[in-house]
């Protein structure tokens, strides 16, 4: 029976037995972290003979003959652009190799052209009195930390099944010259789990922004992460971009930290030619190179695309029944009382759930009480303001299954218990 | 015979003997770099064993339990701050490890200022009209080149026997509120290979900038480059701020580019603890964490500042007979002819050659004709401006001695040549 169809005597009952059932799991004393998108202990182990690949007998030569002990190859080194440029689908010269993280290359490149300016000829975006980003939300909260720590006015952009509310995009862009850029995690979205329809993608690419310095920041971080046999897939914004004639428009990000090691990766950005050189110019006076031994740790290591494609199909094996655990338990004991929905995704590092409005914070209270930590509510939106205050991120990679199980059964007793009292407070 | 002592027939002869050496030098077709600061192969050889201190065996934990190779730890892992520490004579709480880039550290610390203020409570840079910099000179080009980037007006500064003149600087940020910081090399000076004395770090320390946001940038970066069992000593600047209650007035930055690998190292920086939390709290929305694998490689690998000694002392071996070429040649060929002053410093990578006024560009010129590449005649200054157009920087390191060997002599024998050119032209 539906939660909303109770009469409020069924309500009374039903709270005084979820209330028991939390009483009783709270007893247990659980201290399980359910908040990040952590790859597990199993999950980096797949990644350790990574650490034998280079080691003091080896060749520190690129292909090229450049030695990565020293100084030099501030874009990266070959063998490290050919592998992630055949990851992004982008070409050799289409990309730029960083440091282990892709949010300190998005991070990097918001401040550049705030200074500076997106391109030679643009006005650094901090000279002008305000600029604003699009924000589809709920989104990564990191993004929106990076906009908010840095004083730009984040809009709301509603995220539907297929991609952000483009009919919005495309008019707030076309009449507004301050919004100077969009966040997107365009495949396996963090945290929805949808991938952008090519239709979406399209409609990105064809943007007439009234900003003619506006820059999509596509934050591909889980373009390899799939967890089924039928992965999404997803069109190149690069190659549509170019179609349009907006080469310029969009940065590509990625990186290793769900590949290899979170704590030890190797990030990267795709963008056009152009943009690469504006890029390489500005970063050279940052830093004379990244870390190139990590880099060719990584070439020598993955050797091509295949290799990168073996190593994600393990980390689904080990995945995949985490996510199985989540969506079984939701499916079991919250889809009959009808008081919340999810997305059951074909990839990525999230489950996505709306609660019934109003609920979410007091979900997170509960659990939080109950020893299970999740991503704060209303996180997932710009400035942690979840307009409807339903929207709560379950991250289910990182605690072992026997744990994850109980945090879950934790989850939904608490979105039972805030779901009743809502309905009895009304 | 001193050159400026000859009468123009002795100037005359002496210019045909020197061309024809020079064209015969020519001939060589030597093709040699000695243009930046850049460990040799042989340096880099020294520290391989690193690579097999973490192999795919390694318990990757931190001594405090923490898995490096996930997210976590923006600051650094706890034997990494202990080490690099001490190498600064600071505590671990006034320290933060970095990417592989300690210039990194510096230009974002900079633009973090620019944009969102030096501290909690003060007005970002980039709100004022315009800032400038204080830029002792001769000085390390990179330093003057994120200025330049940044659109920050830098203010040449000479630098003394004993460090930058300390009177120019005191009178100078005692008046100018726009002042907002200076660049200091202060161990083993990059070029010019001296040590700020006790008395210039304590009147560092003791400056009462007008505007209350001025910071100190103390690239420490030859710190334990040392080349002789007679070392410079360099008094600890974060104490002496201390002292003064500056506490929050210097950043100190330092890595090991040039104890392992330049291409592949870890940097840090340490400050006060209140600048520590402010920035802390800064590049935590910038990255979720640096590189904790390298991190953990350097500390298990060194283990205490004893070890870096060691390897340090090895590097020494190597680096002193190039060095001493250079010196030699430079007695030998420049000294009786009274054409170049230079100092012999105890540490650092660099000899800073001053020639007659207005004879850098054409040394760089003849040398790079004749096959040796030396660091830009004026890349020492502000703007690539040497007022005098007399410094250039000798960087021996890189080549091996008998390529360096070759390299000095045509360096000498184009600085002959410059100088009288020179005097024939008056």
């Amino acid at each position: 029976m539906l939660l909303k169809d109770m009469s409020k005597e069924q309500l009374v009952e039903f709270k005084a037995q979820v209330q028991k059932e939390y009483e009783d799991f709270k007893s247990k004393g659980l201290k399980l972290d359910m908040s990040r998108g952590k790859p597990s202990s199993l999950q980096l182990d797949m990644s350790m003979e990574i650490l034998d690949v280079i080691n003091s007998t080896s060749d520190m030569n690129t292909e090229t003959g450049i030695d990565c002990r020293n100084y030099n190859l501030v874009d990266g080194i070959p063998e490290a652009k050919r592998l992630f440029a055949e990851v992004l689908g982008v070409s050799t010269e289409e990309i730029f190799i960083g440091g282990n993280s892709s949010l300190n290359l998005e991070y990097d490149i918001i401040v550049k052209n705030m200074i500076l300016g997106a391109s030679e000829t643009s006005e650094p975006w901090g000279k002008l009195e305000k600029i604003k980003w699009l924000c589809p939300c709920p989104g990564y909260d990191r993004h929106f930390g990076i906009c908010e720590s840095l004083g730009i006015e984040m809009i709301n952009i509603p995220m539907l099944d297929d991609g952000p509310d483009m009919d919005m995009i495309e008019k707030l862009v076309s009449e507004d010259e301050l919004i100077k850029g969009v966040w997107c995690v365009p495949m396996y979205s963090n945290p929805t789990g949808i991938t952008f329809s090519d239709k979406v993608v399209k409609r990105f690419a064809a943007l007439k922004p009234k900003a003619k310095d506006f820059r999509i920041f596509w934050d591909n971080a889980y373009c390899v992460h799939h967890l089924t046999d039928t992965p999404d897939t997803l069109l190149s914004i690069l190659e549509e971009c170019k179609n349009c004639g907006n080469d310029d428009m969009v940065y590509i990000f990625g990186s290793t930290s769900k590949i290899t090691f979170a704590g030890g990766g190797v990030s990267f950005v795709a963008t056009s030619k152009n943009n690469i050189n504006y890029l390489r110019n500005l970063i050279n006076v940052q830093t004379i190179g990244y870390d190139k031994v990590n880099q060719l740790r990584h070439a020598r290591y993955f050797k091509n695309y295949d290799g990168i494609k073996e190593k994600m199909d393990k980390h689904a094996e080990e995945i995949l029944p985490k996510f199985q655990v989540v969506l079984d338990s939701l499916e079991k004991n919250i889809k009959p009382l009808g008081i919340g929905s999810w997305h059951k995704p074909n990839g990525g590092y999230f489950i996505s759930f709306d609660a019934m409005d109003g609920c979410a914070k007091r979900i997170a209270e509960l659990c939080k009480e109950g020893g299970v930590v999740l991503t704060g509510a209303g996180a997932t939106f710009p400035y942690g303001i979840d307009p409807r205050n339903s929207n709560l991120r379950i991250a289910p990679t990182y605690p072992p299954v026997s744990e994850l199980k109980l945090a879950v059964e934790l989850f939904c007793i608490s979105t039972k218990l805030a779901s009743v009292e809502k309905l009895l407070e009304i």
